[in-house]
């Protein structure tokens, strides 16, 4: 049996509140490759606790002796690592198509659900995270969080409105990788997931396409997505 | 040698005019194949001329006694039929993928350029289509062309916003399907294409990233592309 795996993930002031995009691509990829992990809670404020990698962000991914951040890097860290494992960004073509799915998300779908949850963000973090995440995070999209909670309508329907593509593809296919989930399928249901985590904001319809594929996202892989509690069951 | 597949192509008054993003999708798509291709000349008011096909659009592909109608589905026909030559879609993972960056074009980038060249779309078709053109359009964007032409500038900032993902893609590939060009590239390109034969006006920054992409993709192929005159060269 191979050795688990640690991943640092950002968590709100509950331990169990995992909420991070990014994060969350890599507890997906890591199950999709069948390889154990160990998740570490981490904090904005513990800077010191992940020093070792280098950088200051999560995801930090340590196996063995070796330390990967950044969530892309660590996707393709995971492939060549493990190549006789289920692959996460496949071939160079596809690798290729899947990097602008990746920068569709940062680009696009990011911002615009941004706007929507920040507030939301703001209220399941622990309190010594408050002060940061809200200054860095106006300073970000300049604009106050009380401002992008009163303007919740127009940034849903701009939200909505983004995602027609991811719609009408979902529409004829099971996955955005076709007919089983790679990691295509993981960078964008990271940005859903992390709504569903820290807001009980319904975000979509429930006859979207979208919405029945969130569904076998949350249930892939024995539902390690579905496992961390909904902001709205909590 | 195999005989040559005939086209029909969307024309402007001018023959040389042939402006469908669709169908130059599918010119390049043969290009790729390296399948010799007669094209033909099609204008929206010579509906019997393609009745043929079953429908009324463009492009229509002829190959022998079989006829094939919609981009994606020709895309799709050319890789069964032409399987030992280089593939357009791929395997399923790349297909599915591909399948998305079809509709990010179809959902996000043409209807934003739409509102940007539609008037100078008019203005390059048969004084036979132009009637047509201006009602289907009009009732299409809710909005007239005389309207359209004079909100370019907001126009123009909209198109370039939606372009971010594929811009910060091109920043770090060189095409979208990888190391060479695939349908994913003939997809995107052929609405920059359709931009370039029946508008003058300056859409990208010379520095932006997909302006070198542009030009890699009139280059491909012996120039396919480039061969057709752009509206800023007439």
């Amino acid at each position: 049996m191979t050795q688990p795996l640690r991943l640092y993930e950002l968590t709100g002031a509950d331990d169990s509140c995992r909420f991070s995009p990014y994060c969350w691509r890599i507890r997906l990829a890591l199950a999709h490759k069948g390889l154990p992990v160990e998740t570490v809670a981490w904090r904005f404020h513990e800077k010191e606790a992940i020093a070792f990698s280098g950088q200051g962000k999560v995801p930090v991914l340590v196996d063995g002796d070796q330390c990967v951040s950044d969530s892309w890097t660590i996707a393709e860290y995971l492939d060549r690592q493990y190549p006789e494992r289920p692959a996460l960004l496949g071939d160079a073509a596809l690798k290729a198509t899947t990097r602008f799915i990746n920068q569709w998300v940062a680009d696009s779908v990011h911002p615009a659900l941004a706007r929507l949850i920040l507030p939301d963000v703001h209220g399941v973090l622990a309190e010594a995270d408050q002060d940061y995440f809200k200054r860095t995070r106006e300073a970000a999209f300049g604009v106050s969080l009380e401002a992008l909670a009163g303007q919740r309508e127009t940034s849903l329907q701009t939200f909505r409105d983004v995602l027609k593509p991811l719609r009408s593809t979902l529409a004829v296919q099971d996955y955005l990788a076709g007919e089983a989930p790679a990691y295509a399928d993981h960078i964008v249901f990271g940005a859903f997931q992390w709504a569903r985590i820290v807001s009980a904001q319904a975000l979509l319809a429930q006859d979207d396409p979208i919405t029945a594929w969130c569904e076998r996202m949350l249930d892939a892989y024995a539902g390690v997505a579905r496992h961390t509690p909904a902001a709205a069951e909590r």
